[in-house]
Order: C-alpha cells, then structure tokens, then sequence
C-alpha cells in the first residue's frame, strides 16, 4: 500500500463508515492523502439557524471533518486540542461548499493544519485552524 | 417588558423556534438573561464520529447556539467573526450536557462571551470564547 | 515541599529568573500555585504601537507569562501548541494591568488555560485561552 | 498616489515611525501592498523566555504587527478583536524570521487576516490568524 492508499483506506474504510454525523452532514470525500483532504456538501433546511443562515456549527462541524481525516491519514489515531474558525460569509440552504485540509506542521506529537471552507465560486466562507494531539494508536496495526 | 422578558422573547420565539439545527440538536433552554443563555443536551448515536465518540462539531454547535443566544439577547442583529474552542473530554452516546454563555466583554460594535460545556458532575468537556460583530439591526423593532 | 512551594520554585527561580523578556516587560509575580499564576506590569513608552496604545503583543506576551507560569507549575516542562486572545479595551502608557491564569482541564498529556488581563478596577482589557503539549522532562529532577 | 503607494504611506510613515514597540523588536519592512506586508526580523538574547527559547511573545507580536500593517493599509483605522496563533518550533537567539500577512476576507466592518512566520529555509515556525473591526476613520484624511 502506498501512504496515499493507506491514507484513503483510514479515512474511507474506518473513519467515515462509522461517522454517523459526517454522513448526516451529507459529506461527499473528493480527494484524501497523507496530511491532506478535499470534501464537498450541501447545506439543507435542517442546517439553518434562527436568522435563515447555515448554523455557525455546520460549517464548523465540515471543516472539524476535513481537519479530522486530513490528521488521522498520517496513521496514528489523533485527536483535536484546540480550534479555531472565522465565519466571513452566511451561508443559505441549497448552497454547496467544499473544505480542503492542508497539513502545515507535523511534529512526533503535535500536527498543524489549516482547512479553508469555499462556494464553487472559490469565495472563502470560513477559515478554520486547528491542532491534534497525537496518540501513540495505529488505525492499522502493524500484523 | 423587563431586559430579561426581552432576551427571553427573542431567544424563545425569535431564534430557538426558528432554528432547525438546534431544534434537531435537541437543545433544550434552561436560562435566558441579558448577555447569558444556559442550555441542556443530549449525545445521540447519530452525533458520534467515526472513533465512536460525539464528533468535534457537535459540541461546538452547541456553544455556538449559547453564545448566538446570549450575545443577540441584548437585542442587537449580532454574528459570528472569530471562535476558538478547545476539546477537553470526549463524549458518548447517552452523554447529557451543559453550555452556560457568559457575556465578557461588549462595545458598541463588538461583543465578546465565554461558554463552558460541562457534564452533570461539572466536569468541563469543552472551552469555547467567541467575538461577534453587532449590526445595527434590532430583533424588536420599535414600534 | 508542598506542592504551592514547588510551583513557586519552578516559576519564581527555574523559569522567571532567566526570562529575559518577562523581565524587560517588568513583569511582577504576585502568586503562584499548581495551575495557577497571578501577574503585574505597568505599560511604557516603548510597549506602544503606531496608534499610541499598548502594541497588542504586549498584552499577549503578558498572558502567555502567565499561561507558561501556570502551566508549567505542576513540575513537567510544557510547551505552548495554540493560542487565542480577544483584545477588549485599549491600553495606554501608564496603565497598570494584573494577568490571571486558571487551570481548566489537565489530561497526561494536555493543558489548558484561561487567562484573563485587567485594570485596577477589574476592568477586562483581554481574554486569553491556551494549550501546552507537556513533555516529559521535569523541572525539578527526582534526586 | 497608487493603492500600493497610499498602503506604504501609511504602514511606514503614519504606523511604523510612531510604533516603538516594532522598532524595539527590529522589525525590517521588506514588502507592503494593500492587504499584504511582508517583515523581517532577528531573535534577540533580550527577547528569550525561561527556557531559552524565543518567549512565545515575540513571535505573536511579529505576526500581530504584520496583521496591524495589512489590515490598516487599505486606509480605515482598524484594530483587533480576535486572534489565534499555533507555535510550531521553537526559536533561539540569532534566528532570523520572516512574517507574510494575506488577506484573507473583506467586509464593510470586518477583515480576516491571516499571517505565517517562517525561517529563512521557509519552515513554518508560527501560523496566526487574526479579525479585525474596521472603524469608520481614515489614516489619510480626504482633504
């Protein structure tokens, strides 16, 4: 397996099988490789708040996913410490938004990576930065 | 109407009846005032992400519904431009939860509020601090 | 030992007494406990930007003292990971500001912190929330 | 005067000769444009913390002064309501570093910013980002 192949089988296989939210959100994965993810959703009815907008955790919770496998691809299971996001533009039903997750440091511990949520137009909608913590589990055991 | 009466009317009947995510959250409204919202969930199996815990976005949605409550509660259009939480604990299915919002800080323009999430036993999950821009429109237009 | 005079030795003599630059920025330790620092400082001439306030670095450096302070007191070298601060209220030359940094969850491996910067009339000019990854390098040796 | 010429107007007459705090760090202003700086600065003995290390501090103050220059070139007074930084490795006297600030975002009233401080050899060793609330004041009074 080459580390892409090993990447797409973490993320596709035994993370977003058993991610009953990201499946709910309705996340399409359109691209994974180490330290790197590309998604695609829509934003349904049930994702509005009180002001007719996309809810302020919607785009988060999409951005947290593409954060999540893009971190977790390396191999070792890795857990979010710290987030954070800028909402810059509100976001209506029938609206379809990618994220894409970039790694920008990778430590023995620590990984860095920064997700930039766009329309198709490539207008940026939210800027999300975050760090994990990495465990020392596998999501593959070595056999 | 008394500044809390207010806060709660337009929580109550302006946003939470309005808001289908945190309708479809569960969210349930402990406490209203005046720069404050308190509120009450529950994780179900469809919140959890692929390691089998609630998924990141879903306890930042629910501080990011307290801290739309409190920092509208005023009376002030307000929006989301930065927030950053940090993940202490990871939940489970079953798992009930708490936001309380605290206002910190608020200028004409800008208001900045504070969201514990804690579990029943007080033990925090998850830190939250946001800032939101304050428009110029009001929830309850004078009449 | 107890614990409250460990912390005071790590912080007071171990970290304080060769950092250089909590030294230039006058930095006063008031208390110091396990997870816990309270600090002073005054702003000066040179502390402010091309606006005439204090730089917003200045109160950032001011909590992330604390913040180290505090996280460090429980006797393992930790390290910063991420950061963020809400800058509330303008700060002039002269103004005398307290930092105080609280613990908010320890986990093996991971701490996290609220500091809050106020004048004399408590008075909150920024709000400060941090992560430290902490090694495994003790302050203080075993013997 | 060209949008580059009234941006350099401002961050080097009207903001940067009156900013004793960014002329205490060192601070080299290599390239400014609207909504872009691009600085320059050196790791300075007095700029260490307790560890020996850079004080986490300065490299937030470089960056925040980077995000002061972008995001005030475009000609309003605008000042910092949110920001974020990751600390990526660590840094020792005599290192010199380089800060980029891009915009990010542009409303009315608000600005996202975001700022990378890298090593000569381009190593990540600092990733902030930051908001701003544009004000309603012009650094270049129409005459």
């Amino acid at each position: 397996m080459t580390a892409k192949e090993k990447a797409q089988h973490i993320v596709q296989q035994q993370m977003y099988d058993n991610d009953a939210f990201s499946q709910w959100l309705g996340i399409e994965i359109l691209e994974v490789d180490e330290g790197y993810s590309k998604l695609k959703m829509t934003i349904r009815k049930e994702m509005t708040n009180g002001m007719g907008a996309a809810h302020g955790g919607i785009t988060f919770s999409f951005a947290d996913s593409a954060f999540a496998f893009a971190s977790n691809s390396h191999g070792r299971k890795s857990v979010s410490v710290e987030t954070s996001i800028s909402h810059t533009v509100a976001l209506q039903r029938g609206d379809v938004i990618f994220a894409e997750a970039k790694l920008q440091h990778l430590s023995r511990k620590i990984g860095v990576y920064q997700v930039a949520v766009t329309k198709a137009d490539a207008q940026v909608v939210a800027l999300f930065k975050g760090t994990v913590y990495r465990t020392s589990k596998e999501w593959i055991p070595e056999s």
